[in-house]
């Protein structure tokens, strides 16, 4: 069986750790790609007045699963909709440390497992009269559902024992208060153990104690804001990778953006994108090779050749050649 | 001149820091204070029906500025009336790590000024049909405008060097967009230095490099969330004041709760509370003696008795005794 992968490489380093990634799929022997690619970003809204052309939109969503790398400016006007085509209702992220390298907290290894699609996300905003603007933020008990449905099955297929209810129920009572309680249910009902946490509360507690939290379940907003702090705990975002998981379709992306600063000089760390396509292996049902991928980061991270970023010399091409070897 | 001072201790260890720190005001000479006790939180409520009775209202109204200890269960209903009686526009939190105690970032100071009035604070939330909520988030240009322009005086007052705006206007494009906007226009109109950041991107390099942070300029939520992580980095809220500045009124409170888990056993960190009362000395006037007063309590952190939080086996009275003795 082929898989039918869109690749989406976007803007700056994008277009240097998607092929990256690209190479490293094509190495497992076990699985057959076939690889299309879409234009989408900051490059393309110069030359055609658009930053997700329709055929790139078209692609993501006939494909089995798509590669995403990063968009600068435009990063909104494709990541966005892009979730949307692929019908992405849960952003999961995974923010570890590994062994070796330098980390604020080196003992992290906590998975968000982001509300994807409601929120301050639905764009629903006005300006009310002049200097006066209002956005309207949505949370339905369906959405809370699906997420905390998921998240729960996530912590349990993963061998996560925590799981962590992020809400502000306190200040938005009615909102969050259906999030929290939604959640909840969804908890009991399933019999597993949780716990609940204000968002600011918890902000503080995942800095300090983050070997305390494994799965955190996170409104959409919450999710984004909480997802790039554990990043911050881990050493950034070069190691992040991310899932948006549709019912029928999914978008994989590292967590890192364009990266303007390096982008053309072949040195991005392609680590996250990598394991980004980890994820892709695991949601296509391929776990052995999702795991074989993240055994090989690992252990080049570990003992590899390393970019700038995590104080080596190497190239983007180094790394993701001895990836490929490890494999 | 005297200045009369509401002091609600409110719940928990509220009870215990709040005449810690009336302790310490009292003991300074310079300047004479007329305190007036009002009650509110859990315990008035379970009485009275009211988390917030009138009486405490009109007394945070009419006096010259209110020391506010902490509530538990009724925390919002009771310290965010508290903001609005006394017509707090701005909520400023210094978050610095301290020479000696241990720190996630011990090379912190960081300000953040929240704005205090609106955002998803406004409470405008209801239910459109059933499982299906909305919570209205709200932006003036003039709210925006007094928040950038307390804080970048704040930042030209007090030293700090780096201004930042804090802001998510890549997804909120209407709201924050006018936040941005209007803050930035602020900064440019006082030929003052500032950068913009998402506050996603922010709050991971907050974890990673507190140091290269000065003065958060931050809307209302934003500001509750990333000045709880940067609690987390100096150490935890034990020792994090705050002041809600007003026209011609103001409330000082630590950032830390009421603590149900010590309460009643004298073992709370009084100098949050404390620094809290400098804060108020500053406010009135008597910058010297708020400077006396944190270098008294920053003495009594590198040398002196610690509670059990910092790792010593010292009692509130022990320490606020201390601190006296260094004034
Ligand atoms: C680029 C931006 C719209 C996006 C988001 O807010 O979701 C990004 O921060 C992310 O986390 O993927
Ligand atoms: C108790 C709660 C309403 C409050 C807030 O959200 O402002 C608290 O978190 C704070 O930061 O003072």
């Amino acid at each position: 069986m082929t898989h039918e992968i869109a690749v989406i490489p976007g803007d700056g380093i994008g277009q240097e750790v998607t092929p990256a990634a690209v190479e490293v799929l094509e190495a497992i022997d076990a699985v057959d790609f076939d690889f299309v690619e879409g234009a989408a970003g900051d490059a393309v809204k110069a030359e055609t007045g658009e930053a997700l052309p329709e055929e790139t939109r078209d692609l993501a969503a006939d494909a089995d699963a798509t590669l995403f790398g990063a968009a600068g400016e435009t990063a909104a006007d494709v990541i966005l909709p892009l979730r949307q085509v692929v019908g992405s209702f849960a952003n999961v992220r995974p923010a570890r440390s590994y062994p070796g390298l330098d980390a604020v907290q080196p003992d992290t290894d906590i998975v968000f497992i982001r509300e994807n699609t409601e929120g301050v996300y639905k764009g629903i905003e006005s300006e009310i009269s002049e200097g006066v603007t209002t956005c309207t933020r949505v949370i339905t008990e369906d959405a809370s559902e699906k997420i905390a449905e998921y998240g729960f099955s996530y912590a349990k297929g993963n061998g996560y024992d925590d799981v962590t209810i992020a809400h502000k129920a306190n200040v938005m009572r009615t909102t969050d208060g259906l999030f929290l309680d939604t959640a909840s249910a969804v908890g009991e009902d399933r019999d597993a153990s949780y716990d609940t946490a204000l968002m600011d509360a918890l902000a503080m507690h995942l800095v300090m104690n983050p070997q305390d939290y494994g799965v955190v379940i996170c409104p959409n907003l919450a999710g984004d804001m909480l997802s790039d702090l554990a990043a911050g705990l881990v050493g950034g975002l070069g190691l992040l990778p991310s899932a948006n998981i549709g019912e029928e379709n999914a978008l994989f992306e590292p967590v890192h953006g364009s990266a303007p600063d390096i982008a053309g000089e072949g040195i991005a760390n392609p680590s996250a994108m990598i394991l980004s396509a980890a994820m892709l292996l695991d949601h296509l049902g391929y776990d052995e090779q999702g795991d074989a991928v993240r055994s090989a980061v690992e252990s080049v991270l570990d003992s590899g050749p390393r970019t700038p970023d995590l104080g080596g010399d190497a190239s983007t091409e180094d790394v993701t050649a001895a990836v490929i070897d490890e494999l």
